[in-house]
């Protein structure tokens, strides 16, 4: 019998990515197109079928191989109904669109959240590769996490495991309020939006920076002033790393992961980040729950989308 | 073919209790007897055999109904090779437990730490039953914990997983050291040890408390004296219960359980305890992580161990 493929959908507000996979989790195809947002739900589903069937079409497999589509969103998900519950950038809400791909393409269909996904395709193909237990971070806009427990999405309950932006690891007297309601989340301060927020503080209170001179400030601009030398700068680099790594010794205590994996856009400062995250749980967590963990950079960058929902298929 | 029966060991420092279980997790027989600590390695090994052999010759079921062993002891074990590598109550040190019993017992055997084995006792046929995730905190001398997923002990990479007592919740103008050396962990409020400690300097600094009238304050002593109305004591009941509370919010926001259970000598404070608890709780998780998600008692106090060492056969 010929091989398997498995195509992954990264169903974004502006583009839909697909990519073919093999089961050993190696992209070989992708393409793209707009979403289509703003034409409205029927003409979002009708452009995911005909960029799945546009792929598979361009590719030399043919469309009996194809074993099955795994699509990641933005958003609230239930992912055992396969229903799209709430996705603002795309415009969805409850949309059963597992059932709805299932009956255009006559293919099984699995859906999941972007952090979930992202965190399979690092697990399956990425940074935790060959590894069973691990737990992924994407430090963006917000902090998302996702749980790989024997090589696959872990859940919870209500599908919501995973919520690693909301542990609370600010202590309360330097706490802020997260979007989330409760005070000193994760994510007001190790995310994209945490870093820009406290140079923004910095420098409207006249603390000496270089960062007072950037016209509009985003978070890639304060790793440089900290790289570059400038205190401000590298004690709010410090602070989003202290509390990555201070999660990260919760996070062991509960789990004993073999490998943390740190992903999305606030993980490429690189070492200055990194250095200080694994200096940090190196000092907080318990030292047997440290023997043989290692933190470690996301490694597929963007593809870690499709990859992870192609995935799906195997791994949920 | 007839009903096949599990044998569950709870490895004390004094005292061996062995049960037989069904297929169900009904405890359907129990026996005990002295470890023989004293008596060194090899003689609390025969003393296992022995109740083994006698609680099935004693009941009912033949010897060829029993599908097999499980252990529960406190201690460091390395769970895949069978090996206890350290538990000082009872003397052994790099013990391979479960070839010894295998071959004397001819039939399989397993063992895991008592905090697991708990939390699968109450997850098999306790206040988890029929629940797929949950989290199980065991409030004693120390603070440990049991993570069940799928219906199953889950161990981490290095059987580690669940050492909830670690997670550090105190923020650090309030932390103390805890035995593990770092600061702030939940095992130094929320145990017994934490909360005699509490009481012991409420009363040595002079605190009007009913309390300095007792000799050797035990946990019991705190909570009946809060209950009675005893401010000092009230407080401290609190920040054992706070502390807890805050934990399982970061627990929740990891694994998003859907029944956290607490068990141990410390949970028999009852109400004064639980409702402070679900009050943080219910505080301090994000919303939809507290969606359908309950915290309740253990149910099966001390049989919790030889319950789920009997479930070690099913179950890990």
């Amino acid at each position: 019998m010929s091989e398997s493929i498995y195509v992954g959908v990264d169903l974004g507000g502006t583009t839909i990515k697909v990519g073919i996979c093999n089961a050993e989790g190696n992209l070989l195809h992708t393409y793209e197109g707009p979403t289509g947002t703003a034409d409205g739900v029927d003409a979002v589903i009708d452009n995911i079928e005909k960029y799945v069937r546009q792929i598979v079409e361009d590719s030399p497999y043919s469309w009996d191989q194809l074993a099955g589509v795994g699509a990641g969103l933005a958003g609230f998900t239930n992912i055992r109904e396969g229903i799209i519950i709430l996705a603002p950038n795309i415009g969805f809400r409850d949309v059963p669109i597992r059932s709805i791909l299932e009956g255009r393409l006559n293919k099984p269909v699995k859906i999941d959240n972007d952090a979930n996904v992202a965190a399979l395709g690092e697990a399956w193909s990425g940074a935790g590769r060959g590894v069973e237990n691990c737990v992924c971070y994407t430090l963006g806009t917000g902090v998302g996490g996702g749980i790989i427990i024997n090589g696959k999405v872990y859940q919870g309950f209500a599908g919501l495991a995973g919520e690693l932006g909301h542990i609370s690891v600010v202590p309360d007297l330097e706490a802020i309020q997260c979007g989330c309601g409760n005070m000193g989340c994760l994510e007001t301060v190790s995310s994209a939006t945490g870093i820009i927020r406290m140079a923004n503080d910095a420098v409207s209170r006249g603390d000496r920076t270089s960062l007072s001179m950037v016209e509009k400030i985003a978070a890639k601009e304060v790793f440089d002033a900290a790289k570059a030398g400038d205190e401000v700068a590298l004690r709010i680099v410090n602070r989003a790393a202290f509390y990555l790594g201070k999660s990260m010794a919760a996070v062991a205590a509960v789990l004993n992961p073999e490998v943390f994996i740190i992903g999305g856009g606030v993980s490429k400062a690189g070492d200055i980040l990194f250095d200080e995250v694994r200096r940090v749980f190196a000092k907080l967590a318990p030292a047997p729950l440290q023997t043989g963990v290692t933190i470690v950079p996301a490694e597929l960058g963007n593809d870690a989308g499709i990859i992870g929902a192609a995935g799906l298929l195997l791994r949920s």
